[in-house]
């Protein structure tokens, strides 16, 4: 794929970042605060790879509000003039109240549904295991999702297309943040080499 | 390179996070403040792809102080009964006063004065330019130099061995977060296949 090719791909890929449901460390299902950080890194890593767009997916409402005041603040507010960069990372962040609604919209904007890549840091029994380059294989539009806590519930898996292979440096140990490994996921799918 | 010498290899290699001499907007030195997630994000990073240390670098002693408890509060206190994963995530975060200080630090571990590569978002003319797998043929030990604000000083960079190219993804726009950054620059050295 050359550069426009994955330009214009990148421009159909969307990444979500499931709040609800997710795991805590016991297993149980849980819904897991915003961190603010993760609206920061994630959008700007979404732009930098220039994505369609970041939902953060939280059934939560005062946390959807969160997340629309600091994308107003840095769109609108004071960060707009201040840090216009900043104001451009959050072009496409949105927000969704689940993982459906979240869909339902790229739905919308691309004209049919998206092909779902979960992710995860451990290893799952998938019907459909892929790995980085094969994501450029898929139809677009494309849908790569990621977990907070300790990962994607069961159910949400199960109704993913593909499960894209956890990141993996050369030791044993991998316990990434979810920041550090959506920025990695994108750069091993679409960063120039 | 094996698993094995790539395993070897990671584990004399040390990235650095500089809090000072760095650049601001306008590009005049300041000191920036430590960041808490720089410090869990970079730690777990620099873990997972099993590297020799992360040095937070602060010529502030009460930030110098600040990452001494945050660090001890996973490695002896409630925290480290709590998630243990994250205690050993700290098992090589070390804190230093100065670029030197940390060098010489590194020094005094490795028995010589390590190769310090810096990295930087924007495009430098620098007298040893190097790409990603390049980093492999140098000899260890190796520092991997990151700057917070807006880049390191022009001052660092002109001492450096190297310097690594920018983090690009498939459009113009190019501000990761500093975790983002070194995340995706440790996966690209040692990130498996």
């Amino acid at each position: 794929m050359n550069h426009e090719e994955l330009r214009e791909f990148a421009s159909h890929t969307y990444i979500f970042l499931l709040h609800h449901p997710v795991l805590n460390r016991e297993g149980k299902v849980i819904t897991t605060a915003v961190t603010n950080l993760d609206i920061h890194d994630i959008s700007r890593a979404s732009r930098t790879y220039g994505l369609g767009g970041y939902y953060l997916v939280t059934p939560i409402h005062l946390q959807q509000e969160l997340v629309h005041r600091v994308i107003g603040h840095w769109q609108e507010g004071y960060g707009a003039s201040h840090n216009p960069r900043r104001k451009e990372a959050f072009d496409t962040t949105r927000v969704a109240g689940s993982l459906d609604e979240a869909l339902q919209d790229v739905s919308s904007i691309e004209g049919r549904m998206p092909v779902v890549v979960a992710t995860s840091a451990r290893e799952h029994g998938h019907a459909r295991l892929i790995d980085y380059p094969q994501v450029l294989e898929l139809s677009t539009p494309v849908v790569l999702l990621l977990g907070t806590g300790w990962g994607l519930h069961e159910s949400v898996l199960d109704r993913c297309d593909a499960l894209l292979k956890p990141v993996r440096g050369p030791v044993d140990y991998n316990h990434l943040s979810v920041r550090s490994a959506a920025s990695i996921i994108l750069d091993r799918i679409f960063g120039l080499r």
